[in-house]
């Protein structure tokens, strides 16, 4: 038998580095509003979906960015929320991130689709922040959210995982708006 | 600001390219008996939980095989459909599968758990054939499934994906059972 494919790899754009300011992450907004500047420097550099994400540790530390890589990467895994997840806990050397006791949070710019909703339950995450809603998604852009348990949110605080959204939910909504402009790629 | 983590890889042990026989792989439950083969070798090496997928085209033939990588990559994201989806899809070139006008089936010795069940609904898959239940995986495991939405079979189904389970389930909760017999650390 030919060999099946046996490598599979994620690089991040190097531009993702200029994105941070000099912070403080100290609150839910600054967190909300870098995972949103992620989502807009997406778009602009034609990289795909106008989706960031960005892992902060227990000291507002930023742990690992994740922006939207579905396209480049040939990989429909690639949203922003598992980029951060795969490149946080491969770099950490464990699975499950708050297994070192500390306690992380994801901000994300957009409500995770129920792929990276379901990764949420497996990444060692403490707290999930969310800006625009599904409802935003689908109604400014091409992009489905696909199906999500009724309670999505209860299911997630249930497992210790505690949900804040609609943060900067208006400035999220812009960057989704830009990209339905721009005539998109339905992905 | 220190650079974020920038590379994600996964490689996929050589053994598994072992694992598949002549076939021919022309029914379900030869799909799925190959799946269950491969988690069954996947706890015989020691590489983590007793999970095995396969991505098979219209014409029977091995497309990704992918089982359970997390802990020795590292991610929660390695489940064993999340590494056939990766390998597959990033062989092909597009995030995709059956953009390409063909069809394709997974094959995976249990339930996809909630992350798993997300990203076949974005793979590019037509098929989903599953050997164990959810509630076996609980029941012989210490592996929890995360929610899923109630009517997850229909929400498939609507999008397009055919579902067949219960097939070889026997089988399936044998290597479960066996993996359950290893007490085996939860994670």
């Amino acid at each position: 038998m030919t060999p099946v494919p046996g490598r599979f790899s994620i690089e991040l754009p190097d531009w993702v580095n200029q994105v941070p300011g000099p912070g403080p992450y100290d609150s839910d907004e600054a967190k909300i509003s870098l995972a949103i500047e992620l989502s807009r420097r997406n778009i602009e550099h034609g990289e795909g979906g106008p989706f960031g994400a960005v892992l902060f540790d227990d000291a507002d530390r930023i742990v690992a960015i994740g922006v939207n890589q579905v396209l480049p990467q040939s990989s429909s895994t690639a949203h922003a929320e598992m980029v951060a997840f795969m490149l946080a806990q491969q770099a950490a050397g464990r699975p499950r991130l708050n297994d070192d006791g500390r306690r992380y949070t994801l901000a994300t710019s957009s409500q995770p689709c129920c792929q990276c909703y379901g990764a949420c339950v497996w990444a060692g995450i403490d707290t999930l922040l969310i800006g625009a809603r599904s409802e935003d998604v689908m109604a400014l852009t091409p992009f489905d959210e696909g199906p999500l348990p009724a309670d999505w949110r209860g299911e997630l605080e249930r497992r210790g995982i505690s949900v804040r959204s609609d943060i900067a939910r208006d400035e999220a909504c812009s960057v989704l708006a830009e990209y339905g402009r721009r005539n998109p790629p339905r992905y």
